[in-house]
């Protein structure tokens, strides 16, 4: 606290993110970061910008990025928002699109960094429960104000059929829904189709996640035309070159290497399986994940125990010390050799 | 406008930057970016970076970067934030530290950014006209809201020293008061010495322009650790990793070469120089620059119409249709060619 703050400031509740040690031989399941690099043509296109052009401001609408993800996902340039990861992104919704009459809707177990910025940009919510089993349920977004929901959600994993999205938007004609896609390419189905049907849909998505980029900050949005003139106003309110040229040019090289994201992608799908049975077999209820992680509980043994047992065995995964999951751990889905000793390491502290 | 946007998209006034367009043999002199490219051990450490360490996340809280320029400028990690070019430290400065209870105050010509952060964040503000020499008169500034002022100011390049900084600040001890510096190595003297008496003193700085780096979007701020605390807590609110890896490892890399920066920032002072002379010759009021640009006035011809005709001779300069300045031209410091390229075709169109 100081006198010097701004009002707001002191009501803020910031979002943590997970830990960065810096330890050798760490297995860190943490964060869902992908246990395999960029394309090697996305490293090939930073290091060639990382050069005497940084004199130079990057592309304040970066054109070329933008162009490159509408002609992948089949759409036009200017139903395409860029920005500095994923979050960004979201921050620019939650200004543009979800500060209205009527109270903001997300469930009770999601990503923790809407209701950071729900405080930011005091923003009214509205908290939805999943059901017992975790899910979201379209019926329980009928007739009321925005709503933003994870598809997969996060950090349980599960995911809504694109018909239910549909559904969804059917449910919330007068009002934007935002579908978070951050995990989508792990087994999701995505809702950029219904772009052209509802103009109150936009999409979020980020290469930190399928495309191993964590460390480059980009992500975007996609939606009706003017949902995306809305975030650009706000965006150039606020940084006018929001994504610096490396970051441009290696984004755009990323999404032009299909046979690698298409190889990578599969390959973290196929970890998962084996993490997803290895858990199981040692007790633990695993829910069904279409993500780059899985959300799993111990019948018999606390979150916090072997959160801590795993810390000490030099395996870090997520725990979040809230009503419902607090038992639960979120672990992403690593190397074949990460995920043996996760379960090497999980199997010895069960059996102790 | 669209149903779909929150009620204060609508009531934006979205900044717009400089032209960045890509004409080959384009003498651009419009955006105040630096002739020289980055430091050539900002470039290898970038390039080190652009590989597979990218499936990382950024350090959150971009520790290294901010401890090399913590010890850059003599002060503690505590009194450094950074951000994704001073841009995105400023909006977080409006939103953190200059929305209060009585009206911010800036002056009427300067960076004209302000004006739209008050907006986005709905700051009151009160414009202070500079005098009619265009120089800020701190005696101006006493006892009201909080102050930003850049210095050297821009679009005019006017500094004020320290001693008269100081002034300003022990007339508004109980208000926050920001010092822009973007462009303070040209000729500026900083204010980052007297953080350590005047708690309310922010002062931020860029890497864009005297470290050749406005491609990476590298920005921070330097002040009392709870200015610091109170910045990060809306930081933390809106996007946890700002600065990708990539630009963290090349902006501490570029703070590591004093050589380099000292090298090309005495070299974009020489041709200030030449260039203030040359174009005093042909005419021009040129106001006295301590920045990498100067802003000039034609005794004879208007603004706009010697704009169009350098641009018709591919030479690009900046104009700002605004009360007091609709005649002065912003002209970046270039290269000795591009100054001597700029001052050809101004005699042309001079003596035309």
């Amino acid at each position: 606290m100081s006198r010097f703050w701004s009002p707001i400031v002191e009501t803020l509740s910031p979002y943590v993110p997970g830990e960065q040690p810096r330890v050798p031989g760490l297995v860190k399941l943490n964060t869902n970061e992908s246990p395999f690099g960029p394309s090697p043509r996305a490293i090939a296109a930073m290091q060639a910008e990382a050069g005497d052009s940084l004199r130079l401001y990057p592309d304040p609408q970066a054109l070329a990025l933008r162009q490159a993800l509408a002609d992948y996902h089949g759409v036009k340039v200017e139903n395409v928002f860029v920005g500095n990861g994923s979050d960004e992104v979201l921050a620019h919704v939650f200004a543009a699109l979800l500060k209205r009459q009527r109270p903001l809707r997300f469930p009770d177990v999601t990503y923790s960094f809407y209701p950071t910025y729900c405080r930011l940009f005091d923003i009214a919510s509205e908290i939805v429960p999943l059901d017992g089993k975790m899910r979201v349920r379209v019926a329980d977004y009928v007739a009321g104000g925005p709503v933003i929901v994870a598809n997969p959600n996060a950090p349980t994993g599960i995911a809504l059929s694109r018909k239910e999205i549909a559904r969804l938007l059917r449910a919330n004609l007068d009002e934007p829904v935002v579908i978070d896609e951050a995990y989508v390419d792990f087994g999701g189905e995505t809702a950029i189709p219904l772009i052209a049907d509802y103009p109150n849909l936009l999409v979020v998505q980020t290469m930190s996640k399928s495309r191993g980029l964590a460390g480059l900050r980009v992500g975007y949005g996609i939606g009706d035309a003017a949902l995306i003139q809305g975030l650009t106003r706000v965006k150039d309110s606020f940084n006018s070159y929001p994504l610096n040229r490396i970051a441009q040019a290696g984004a755009a090289a990323s999404v032009a290497d299909e046979a690698y994201f298409q190889k990578t992608r599969a390959a973290i799908i196929e970890s998962r399986q084996a993490m997803v049975e290895g858990l199981t077999r040692l007790g633990f209820d695993v829910l069904p994940s279409a993500a780059n992680f899985v959300f799993a509980r111990h019948a018999a043994r606390s979150g916090a125990e072997i959160a801590q047992a795993l810390r000490e065995r030099a395996v870090l995964v997520r725990r979040f010390d809230q009503p419902r999951i607090a038992d639960h751990l979120r672990i992403t889905v690593g190397s074949p050799d990460q995920v043996e000793r996760l379960l090497a390491a999980a199997e010895e502290i069960l059996q102790g």
